[in-house]
């Protein structure tokens, strides 16, 4: 019997270090949906730091629009939040922004040694899942960013979309039982938007305010634009998109 | 607004060490299911043991049945294997039996510390579920036994079928996302069983010849006898039912 050598399709629920030709890393609400969304604003380089002093002395030096969140909320001296939607209407034409988070860049740090670490969400998740085929050569990594050390069902269900994306545009991969558990969850009666909000993350910012935030990270494949990491001392990324 | 402090449902894809009421193992292909097998064929305690030497000493020394296995078949000088359906037809009635497993007897010492201690598996789910909401205080914690440092379909599955049941025998109970994940996975189209024959695991064992033992470790509450942990050295377990 001739067998083809499938590639895997694997699903880390939280941050680990591993050998991988393509890390994707996964912060559905709300980091890599508000990355996705700062690029599609044509924003040319994005850069993650994860402390507020460090963000702010950068900024300072560089002139970046600096973006982030404590607590859900922006923090004092920044050009704005964490909000998908407050960006959604505005120009970043080559400009370059910085990211703080805290969960996001742990996650980004923990696989920076990958060849390919892309930023992946509901959001961007066909064109994450097409760019991801292309770079690989034997496993491709869905990495769940997670909240400090638990496990965020909004990140899972992100994984398991872009999942069912990668196996709708190759045949050459065999899903780990990691990436069948999020593929159950994508699949999940009653749809993305719902599912989502059911995350403990997203009942959170709907106390906040941010309701709107939610649904509109769960709009599968709204927007094409991805980010990949080109530098790790800050981390920085770039927009790329599949051929 | 009148709100009742909600008990927390929560599983741990990997075993890890944590303060709860109650942890319930789950390894359902097939130490768990094994497990709830041969208590419901009369043994009267049941002792984990990790290594064979270990094992075959303690069998030795005491006269116990020695059941398990290496790689999936069983091992030169043990009683039987790791089998549920070969234990089936037996009558242990009055026996103590000693399983030798790695990755089972691994869950069970990261969380030999909880209050109470259940070994947990689809074929016994409801009941596991309702004994455990009878002994929580303010926490229950699924822990999948996985491989290695791997997580496993099946003992998620187990995991979602049990927290299942939780729900429905109390409303006290708040799921955490590694729950909802859980139970989304026990939710799928198609069943428990189809779900738990996508499982890494369930391959293999259906290469050695076990088909029977993944189908028969997939009937929901087939079984009601439930192995609580009552010594740590070695690890025994005895068999009990809810009130």
């Amino acid at each position: 019997m001739l067998e083809v050598a499938a590639m895997e399709l694997d699903v880390a629920f939280l941050p680990r270090p591993g050998r991988s030709d393509v890390a994707v890393v996964i912060d559905v609400l709300r980091m890599t949906t508000t990355a996705a969304t700062l690029l599609s604003r044509g924003v040319e380089r994005l850069e993650i730091v994860a402390g507020t002093d460090p963000a702010l002395a950068r900024a300072a030096e560089t002139g970046a629009l600096l973006f982030g969140e404590r607590d859900g909320l922006p923090f004092p001296g920044f050009d704005g939040g964490n909000s998908p939607l407050e960006h959604l209407g505005n120009d970043y034409s080559g400009r370059v922004a910085i990211l703080c988070t805290t969960n996001g860049s742990k996650a980004v740090e923990v696989v920076a040694d990958a060849d390919n670490v892309l930023l992946g969400a509901i959001v961007n998740a066909p064109t994450v899942a097409r760019l991801a085929v292309e770079l690989a050569r034997d496993r491709i990594t869905l990495v769940c960013a997670g909240t400090y050390d638990a496990v965020s069902l909004d990140d899972v269900l992100g994984a398991g979309c872009i999942a069912r994306e990668v196996l709708r545009v190759s045949a050459a991969f065999e899903p780990t039982d990691a990436a069948r558990i999020a593929l159950a969850l994508a699949e999940s009666a009653g749809g993305v938007e719902k599912v989502l909000g059911t995350a403990q993350h997203a009942r959170v910012l709907r106390d906040l305010g941010f309701a709107a935030d939610v649904s509109f990270a769960a709009r599968l494949g709204s927007l094409g634009s991805v980010a990949r990491l080109v530098g790790r001392g800050p981390l920085r990324f770039e927009a790329v998109a599949p051929d």
